[in-house]
């Protein structure tokens, strides 16, 4: 076996792990339920490298490079705010704990700019913003090949830009933020689902079907998603949207209802027309192990 | 003398060109109303550089740096849109045009962007963004050195992200665009002013005497500002925010304005707070040609 990468994604409920050669091609692929708090956390990941290494039968000596939600500042391998994956306390030095477990070098991401990176990878593009729709709302910004953290890693956190002052109460104490309109959690409230169909796909059925409450629910939160790009356009202006996150699972379906959005948007506006938003605009490849490959290109 | 660079920057009513020395000293200035049409810039500006020729007493055969405000294609130094210039026909060859004239190279920005150059020059700081609010609203981005024009040159066009639904049309053909609360023309039209004193002087001068419309009118201002900083430290999260264009005359007092409404929109939100972008705000000062000086460093 030539040159390999690690990567891991670590969620809330799974932690995906996978091995990429140097092409990017996925030659082993590991998931396991991911179990809360710092010793859980790093057992899982210890876990599932275990199984990467059973599964490829390497040693995989290489640096694991670890995609996971909250604040992370990447030089120091440390995490902070991971609240539904029970770090909630002070700085946790992941990437310290799991490589003395692993006896490799770690290194650590915030799991939307891990994403950004995999994006990358899966576009052939350099030169994007990865838009996140998972139960919150936030990108990852890939300037001319260069992730851009941002001063106080806040680069990208567009779901708490307000843009309605009339709008609801967002969590994060503002009013009318974007995450609120354009999440999986805004999609959640303002389309209950039962069963086992998650509501993004519940929502985007009936409305296929001809609700016309389904319609207008599915169209205010495409607008809102739409808004989100544009400020990210108009910000710093990507060659490419891709679009991800939990949400991103309805693929087409959710890029025509977003590019149709920009469209309606740039109908009464020249400039904004004259940037053809909805044509640069992807959905990443259904279940396409985005963030995870996009760890595994870090320990590059 | 040593290497020295000359710097360019074409407005409206006004050119203004400078010769800097290699510290980024500036050695000479001049000034000229600029003639309007594609004879009368490029005529203007070479009787600018003749002049500082005559000034300094050398004949300055280096590379020409040319900040110009509309549409710019810097590889090609071709301008358009340039509409109070009376450039708003096609794409206008200003560097080849330039350059012929004066025998020398002549290289060619938009002025907010070449500005932002400057401003990494007067701040010292290499990752800012610095916030042209003149007639309209627009930022310059310089990320860990490099400036970001975008992939359609739209990087930094924040004037026209709306943030009011029920807000203001917008020229662009948008409602409730930052530029319709966040510019010289949004304020001269909240505070109209007759004679010499500029509308922003003639407001903030109001406040400051306890007018209480006056107070509303700035803070309103104020807080349309914070709401396009708020904007860029989301998206791109820049170490240090810079206020320019004609509006930044008010110096400390737009600063403190700014920083005010800042602090209040972060007073209900824990997040934003965490951001300090009070603290990280600062004014051109007054005075210093900050488009010129950016647009004479983009020769080196």
């Amino acid at each position: 076996m030539g040159p390999v990468n690690v990567g891991l994604d670590i969620g809330a409920t799974k932690t995906l792990g996978l091995v990429i050669d140097d092409a990017g091609e996925i030659l082993a692929e590991v998931r396991e339920a991911t179990e809360p708090g710092t010793d859980g956390v790093v057992r899982t990941a210890a876990r599932v490298v275990e199984a990467l290494r059973a599964a490829t039968g390497e040693p995989l000596t290489g640096t694991v490079g670890v995609g996971i939600p909250g604040l992370v500042d990447p030089p120091n391998g440390t995490v902070k705010h991971a609240v539904n994956l029970g770090l909630d306390g002070d700085w946790f030095p992941l990437g310290q704990a799991l490589g003395e477990r692993l006896g490799v070098r770690v290194v650590v991401e915030n799991d939307v700019n891990a994403a950004s990176l995999g994006a990358v990878k899966v576009c052939g593009e350099d030169d994007l913003v990865y838009l996140s729709i998972g139960t919150g709302l936030a990108a990852g910004l890939v300037l001319e090949g260069r992730l851009r953290r941002g001063d106080h890693g806040a680069a990208g956190e567009v779901g708490h830009i307000p843009v309605d002052p009339m709008g609801a109460l967002c969590e994060c104490g503002q009013r009318g933020c974007l995450e609120t309109i354009a999440s999986g959690s805004a999609l959640a409230s303002a389309w209950p689902s039962s069963g086992h169909v998650p509501p993004a796909q519940a929502l985007f059925a009936a409305a296929q079907g001809g609700d016309e409450k389904a319609v207008a629910v599915r169209d205010e939160f495409a607008a809102g998603v739409a808004s989100a790009i544009r400020v990210l356009a108009l910000a710093v202006d990507p060659r490419t949207v891709v679009l991800g996150g939990g949400v991103a699972q309805l693929g087409e379906q959710l890029r025509v209802a977003v590019a149709g959005a920009l469209q309606a948007q740039a109908a009464s506006s020249p400039f904004l027309a004259s940037l053809d938003l909805a044509g640069r605009l992807r959905v990443v490849p259904a279940d396409y192990p985005v963030a995870a490959v996009g760890a595994a290109l870090l320990g590059r």
